[in-house]
């Protein structure tokens, strides 16, 4: 059966043992049951749908894989499964400084187009932490977040137009060039963050800002507690304030990454809140943050230079790996409104006593969304952690909040998906699925689980 | 068959002919072939499962209907469907200024809203020309672009969550309280737009803004021909300025809404943009748009008073009755990318001198959204005018464009979809419809013409 689709995408069809074993995971540290048939890394459209028109034929199921950076597990490959790359598919066609657009193919690392985008003044927007490492393809199948997000909004926001392979190999192109479209129902927005089970997306218009210009500013605060720094977070907002990032370290985030960096100890309990302001009124901003923040205890502190705001951010973006110094962290992803996010740190720290696990969270503050880390001795997750896991959902979920706010379902959440869709809607989104992919060839498994 | 419903509804169910009459049509001139079987003013969600259930049961195809000021024909209704009106449930759940949503019913006008959340300085960003009279629901079911896209979003980007009611008189919760979420397929996105085809919204969780502080300017430029203020305003744009509103008129607008109005008549051939600028630097940006109108050849003047600026849009949001003084403007809608605005100007002189119609033309430029008004007789078109607009509809694709910015495709753009869609799109479009609603008894023949 390989053998058709070796003759028609030669060397690009990829069995070697190796290669095999690096796709049964992702980030996640999920590992799937075995090997899967094989990888084929796509370099042109063409090989795509001839992929696709081949596993349609012989029914043989495709998970979409960029970089393999997810958290979720959605990218990870088993037996009789075959994986479709697009990370090869790198080119830039058009960057429109007009228009305010790019079109790319999805296998261009986020911050590759940046970079080239910042020679033009231009930026787009979608920051998630991996943006060194993940696909701009990989960011739009999660509709990726990141830390810029309740200023600059989702990946959904910065897509205009997909040019998408469906499960039989047939392209289609949809969404507009133009800032405004309302012609027939609006797929585009629905292949954003869908995980690989509707279509393959094989190019992409995003929409572009143009860099924010003047200086940036950059806070560090220190509170005596996490609840502390959550409600002075709060308060920013209530403010009127909008900054570009505002992100919160609790305490034993802070000690571990400090101790990762080889940066002095902080004092027992402190926990850190990092804000930068940008744009014509950065300045003000950032001295009515001041204020705010230590009216609600903190020490806080303007950076002095934008190369000490930078190391600031340094610490926050090293928080995955300083975290592995712990053991295997299991990252997890629950986002609350605003307003209950001292309320979450509370459950979470009621979570952690109860089952006796440490759980370090970091949070992207300014939206709601927390990283609470599950930490456990290995890639097999005991059932009690995944325990603990489900009473971190029900708090959340209690609380207004939804099991993921930015890393999707995969395989990790799919257990918890229909508590919070409700069956009738669980059921709904099946059958959208189904609509797309009548055979069910793209990601079985995956988000829904296998019936 | 509707005594069953009356006995649930009592005068909640209307079939007065005078109603009947008016539901007929909407804003568009569009009128269907007769009355419909009647009326349901909905006060609750269980009114409108009930009367879900019912047409569920008896397959009677289902319109919902908000203020009726669509301007594309869906929310009319012909013989043997019955009217689903969402128009009575005008509560407001609630206002949160902390997590900055609302949660509303979908019958509240989007003015009736803002003057709500002013009084809290808050703000319901989507700014439709009909925010006076149109409901949020319509504009949620619509996708309502408006004056304020270009620097803050079209609807879609205001939705957080939704409650709908499915075609068998289910109700299901989509989307989330909170900033992000990616729990499974992105429904409250797809609903978004979706014109009455997948489900009735019932509520809804919309994001809200705090007011911009401070002063806006106001910038009146004159241009002697519509070409030059259409390229003045993509220098706006080209050297970083976002106005918040950025309005085009051509000189038959301009000359009739000031005729409208009792106001001087303009220079012969005399067009106008009207541009606002808001926020922190609204002062440096309208004196940097100055300079960029004047180096354009616009005779412009700074408003010199936040009155005399509101004044200038009132010109703006009187063209449309202004329009009806010259005959029966069929509105149309398309949107460019910005950088194509004067070319789609040439094209549309072009096919208003091949076709011999008028075709008054009003834009919103920051967003490359036209709306052409061909001016016929009466409300029955002739072919030679759809003619026309078919011509000015392959103009706009070949720009990279589409046929709908903001009003959607109902009935009277359905003929084009496919076109623009592509066939296999368009079937799939029509797969996800009937993955909502298996008996298609949700507005049927709108958007997908009936097979």
């Amino acid at each position: 059966m390989l053998s058709e689709l070796r003759a028609v995408l030669g060397d690009r069809l990829d069995t070697s043992p190796d290669a095999l074993e690096i796709v049964r995971s992702d980030r996640s540290g999920y590992v799937s049951a075995g090997a899967p048939l094989g990888i084929v890394h796509a370099e042109s459209v063409e090989d795509v749908q001839a992929t696709l028109r081949w596993a349609h034929a012989h029914r043989v199921p495709v998970v979409t894989r960029g970089a393999g950076t997810g958290l979720a597990g959605a990218a990870t490959a088993g037996p009789g499964e075959i994986v479709l790359s697009t990370a090869r598919m790198t080119r830039i066609h058009e960057i429109n400084d007009v228009d305010l657009l790019a079109v790319i193919e999805p296998g261009i690392i986020n911050a590759d187009l940046n970079a080239v985008l910042a020679e033009h003044g231009l930026w787009f927007a979608p920051d998630p932490a991996s943006r060194a490492i993940s696909t701009v393809g990989g960011n739009i199948a999660t509709n990726a977040g990141g830390l810029l997000c309740a200023k600059y909004g989702v990946t959904r926001e910065a897509v205009l137009a997909l040019d998408v392979v469906l499960a039989d190999g047939s392209l289609i192109s949809m969404g507009h060039r133009s800032v405004k479209g309302v012609t027939g129902l609006d797929l585009t927005a629905l292949m954003v963050g869908s995980e690989g089970l509707l279509g393959v997306i094989v190019g992409a218009t995003v929409r572009l800002r143009r860099a924010v210009p003047g200086p940036v500013h950059t806070i560090a605060a220190y509170f005596p507690s996490v609840r502390d720094a959550a409600e002075a977070s709060v308060a920013i907002g209530r403010a009127g304030l909008t900054p570009a990032i505002m992100e919160l370290l609790d305490a034993t985030c802070l000690a571990t990454v400090h101790a990762h960096l080889g940066r002095p100890t902080p004092p027992l309990g402190q926990s850190q809140l990092v804000l930068r302001t940008d744009g014509p009124d950065a300045r003000e901003a950032a001295e009515a943050a001041l204020g705010i923040l230590r009216a609600h205890g903190a020490t806080a502190e303007l950076a002095a230079t934008e190369r000490e705001g930078e190391d600031l951010l340094i610490v926050r973006r090293a928080m995955h790996p300083a975290l592995e110094t712990l053991g295997y962290p299991l990252i997890e992803d629950v986002s609350v409104p605003r307003s209950k996010l001292a309320e979450m740190f509370d459950a979470i720290a009621a979570v952690s006593e109860r089952f006796d696990i440490p759980i370090p969270t970091l949070s992207h503050a300014g939206d709601g969304n927390l990283h609470p880390n599950l930490i456990v001795d290995g890639p097999e997750v005991p059932e009690r952690v995944w325990e603990a896991a489900h009473a971190l959902f029900q708090a959340c979920l209690e609380l207004g909040g939804t099991l993921s706010g930015e890393h999707g379902i995969g395989v990790l959440k799919q257990r918890w998906l229909a508590e919070e869709l409700g069956e009738t809607q669980h059921e709904l989104q099946k059958r959208i699925k189904l609509a797309f992919d009548p055979l069910n060839i793209l990601n079985p498994g995956k988000v829904f689980a296998r019936s």
